[in-house]
């Protein structure tokens, strides 16, 4: 046997056992003729201790050990001089009787440690050394608990937990599909899942009522950050229900998460925001409401007094950062500065100061005067002490440079705290984008999502305005999940793919299986699908996906530890009948 | 709202309420100017009833439904006069007030009922609705249900669910492998996992200590009766453990599952069988051991009398089935044709019948006395009435036709019933196979198997008796799982590839990342795979793996509901950087 107790077991109680542990060396110390050894595993470290009436030879056997050697030991638990209330162990320490080298170590490439000294990429390529840190042992201890929470929740709620094929047929819409050579079917390929979607609406249609499934989706994107090939979702379905039963189900799945991962309570009901207002206060679809500082449309009200950018400008609006109001030059350059990068895109920053002593102190100085200005405070009921900042332009842009600014401004105000969590149902999105190039519509989730019923009419003779009858659940500004009711109704469906621009064979052949299973009685039905991998990282108060992930791919995504992507054999390409293309 | 209650709620304490359901029209029925219609969904059937007092035009509505029709109905819950006790809510019907047709439904190509009129092809085609069907249901409710039980019970233990990727890298000997063409990286490809092997691995020199996770893995094989492209392993792997500890660990689990899924308490320990007795006693390396009927080896004792196929036998063993021995010739015939099968391979089947007057007779009267066959009778214990049946040939295929044949007489004698289990852990697997075509040992499980402690000298000197420290359980002759300690020590991992034949390149190529991290502290480390499809349906007492898979592939690795696999579009292709092999 190769140890009685954990390295994270033993405590004061257990003083005069004699105990086996294994683990890894963390550090070895000489200290006044003593040697001490910090021992650890999953479960903690213990402090192993040679003294002066240790075995002879013990010492010896001390020095031959180095960083991450595997040990086995024998000692007896005693209380500790010097105690460290930092560690649960920290009141004991092992007199030891013998040491056995399981395995040696080499030094390893970096510190095993909370903080560790390597970098990014060697930290990859050791992966299997990176995860043996506390930090990141905890992110998959956390992975692992949100797991069986959703499962059992879910169960006790009745969903069933259904496996999905992950061999599945590539669409001709599936450019971002992986695709999988048949070697039993010459020239034929699978595709892998970029989502069960399907699928799950087929189990609706055999009547399973609720599904859930944990479940690795593919998709082969363009790599952008905190993207990977692989990913996980939390996808979920229901039959005989509306928007009201999706949206408290999974309310009540997320509380239950809050309350057994977070220990947080959520008492109220998750506020909802349609699409429309996201966009008008927040400028974006998945708003950070953990604090205000919405936008006020300004437009109306200043332009027409000469200033030429205003005048100009298809939107004018603006926040007040409060507080903010003794903002230096410098403050204000470093705004500008913030708002003109190329991904932000603004062409300047226009601020008014409201002073301590109710005066204001504008950029805009010259085209606007005391009274203007008050007036532009009193719309964003500011106060002496505040900061307006106002952005101009094209609206679209100018909305999405006011959100990342109203994010920078919560940054620095410190009103973004990872502690606390505000929820958010988005809903009542547009159910088509209408492209310029193609001059045709696409569906703004897919081609199954049902219409809000009051707005069928509009699909006739106003197409871009029909609302969706689609939610997304949006965490500290995070998207943690999307999800809709489906059209069940095939005459729905059909004038659906009529807007889409599909003809009847282009529909066929893309959706064939599903609209056949159509016929045969579907339910009404709708789900939601969460990214489990994001969920994760908000509760572990991570900004990456990465880093819950055991053996994530880079940005390029490579795996670096086992080097895949990689050739494969001539003989293997053959036995698949496909030989790569001469890249000329 | 689409339903106040389900299907399969209503009670007799729900006299007078009024509810909503919705569900299919399992069919309708007009009797004696009254109307019922069965309303099926997932939880059960419910009687609704439209009589001579009900609201005028229901019944021409009634007459509009057919089978699988969508309905949503109001009514008032009423006691039945003919109570139906064969279904939970068979002492209630529901006297209707509405219909809404939610959906139409063509007529189904096949029957939803638990006998269908469908055949296998026609079901697989039309699998939403093959999915419908009751017994389906509880197959994948079953599954459900043990996946929840198999999750909570190792995590309860301590066992870490961390998911592994599924784009890895393809390995020389990976001839077995699906493999995915990357975009990003021309020329490279991703292999899908046949296994989590080498990650479960990682994760114990990372210190995860104990790791599972229900997964799917692929196999690119020849088809096979019961194989599927892809499958569901129960993946486990445990750190600072000997085959002790791992064997009841899963014992722990095995029983946890009998109980609850099964009602069934299983107090003793699992039976243990050296790989060697499981051959010699069953032919079998997963025997059957809900019956006797074990094989003795007659070779010594028959030989030199005359008979020429006796004589010239590398082996004679045989079986005696009890109370058998009122076989008619006609019997004796068609186990005779049964054993020359040629997937069986015997030439011919000698029988000797002990009569119930204490005589003896048997095919070989010619060549033995009565004395003799009376000797060969106690060496069976056998008793008047009973039946040997005895095989000669080639020691390997004797003993593996004697196993087929003492199956086929357990079929007969009503011993393998499938309610009965019998759990079996079969040990001591030999290390290595000896390959006569390319002169070289190859590893019987995998080069990371861990030889048996008191085996290793043999390693040098006669390494085909090596046996491994490997172990699998059984139930009813059904490979469960299957698993082993693995080698820890990198200068045993040396030399067992040295034996294997692979040079340090090949070694490095194949497992260098394996390797590279054993250098760093591994721990020692065992674990085992359970086939998770196959414990679902050894569950639900069935013989195939599809049936206990929502959307399995055919015998061909098709999907013949979405029809995949199936060409790609030629711009795919282009993306990928490959081209189709023309197939001269």
């Amino acid at each position: 046997m190769y140890r009685t107790h954990t390295c994270g077991e033993l405590r004061i109680a257990d003083v005069n056992k004699n105990v086996t542990l294994s683990g890894w060396v963390q550090r070895v110390r000489n200290l006044g003729g003593m040697t001490f050894i910090d021992l650890r595993d999953r479960y903690g470290i213990t402090q192993l201790v040679i003294n002066s009436e240790s075995k002879s030879g013990l010492s010896a056997k001390a020095d031959e050990l180095g960083r991450e050697f595997v040990i086995q030991i024998t000692g007896t638990v005693a209380e500790r001089s010097s105690k460290n209330n930092k560690i649960p162990t920290g009141e004991i320490e092992i007199i030891l009787d013998e040491i056995e080298i399981l395995n040696p170590s080499e030094l390893p490439p970096f510190t095993i440690e909370d903080d560790s000294d390597g970098g990014d990429e060697l930290r990859m390529k050791y992966r299997y050394l990176d995860l043996r840190r506390t930090p990141v042992r905890r992110n998959l201890e956390l992975r692992h608990q949100m797991g069986i929470e959703i499962r059992n929740y879910l169960s006790e709620k009745g969903f069933l937990d259904v496996e999905t094929p992950f061999l599945i047929k590539s669409t001709p819409e599936g450019a971002r599909d992986f695709v999988v050579p048949s070697r039993v079917h010459p020239g034929q390929f699978y595709a892998l899942p970029q989502s069960p979607q399907v699928f799950k609406q087929l189990l609706m249609v055999a009547g399973y009522d609720r599904y859930f499934q944990i479940v690795k989706c593919f998709r082969d994107e363009d790599l952008r950050a905190d993207r990977q090939p692989e990913f996980t979702q939390i996808d979920c379905e229901m039959a005989f229900v509306g928007r009201e039963e999706v949206l408290s189900a999974f309310e009540g799945l997320t509380k239950h998460l809050f309350r057994k991962v977070k220990n947080i309570d959520i008492e109220d009901d998750f506020p909802r925001m349609s699409y429309a207002d996201a966009i008008e206060f927040y400028g974006s679809d998945k708003p950070d409401i953990r604090f205000g500082m919405t936008f006020k449309n300004l437009t109306t009200q200043v332009q027409g007094k000469g200033f030429k950018v205003f005048d100009d400008a298809e939107y004018i609006g603006g926040i007040c950062a409060g507080g903010c109001g003794d903002y230096s030059r410098k403050d204000l350059d470093k705004l500008t500065d913030f708002v003109r990068k190329p991904q932000i895109g603004a062409q300047g920053l226009v601020y008014v100061k409201y002073n301590e002593d109710g005066s204001l102190k504008s950029s805009v100085d010259k085209f606007f005067d005391a009274e203007q200005l008050k007036s532009w405070a009193d719309i964003f009921e500011a106060k002496p002490g505040d900061l307006l900042l106002i952005l101009a332009g094209p609206k679209s842009k100018t909305l999405n440079a006011l959100s990342e600014l109203r994010l920078e401004m919560g940054n620095r105000l410190g009103l973004r705290d990872k502690n606390v969590f505000a929820p958010l149902w988005v809903v009542d999105f547009p159910l088509l984008e209408w492209d310029e190039d193609s001059q045709r519509f696409y569906a703004m989730h897919h081609p199954f999502t049902s219409p809000v019923k009051t707005d069928l009419e509009l699909l006739n003779s106003d197409p871009g305005k029909v609302r969706a009858d689609a939610y997304d659940l949006v965490i500290n500004g995070v998207e943690l999940g999307g999800g809709s009711i489906r059209i069940h109704n095939s005459e729905l469906q059909k004038r659906m793919f009529e807007v889409l621009g599909f003809t009847d064979e282009e529909a066929r052949n893309q959706f064939g299986f599903l609209m056949n299973a159509f016929k045969y009685g579907a339910p009404p039905h709708g789900g939601i699908a969460f990214g489990f991998d994001r969920w994760v990282s908000l509760f572990a108060g991570l900004d990456s996906i990465r880093d819950v992930i055991a053996f994530p791919k880079n940005n390029a995504a490579r795996d670096v530890m086992i080097d895949s992507p990689s050739p494969i054999h001539q003989n293997q390409l053959e036995e698949l009948y496909i030989q790569l293309k001469s890249t000329e």
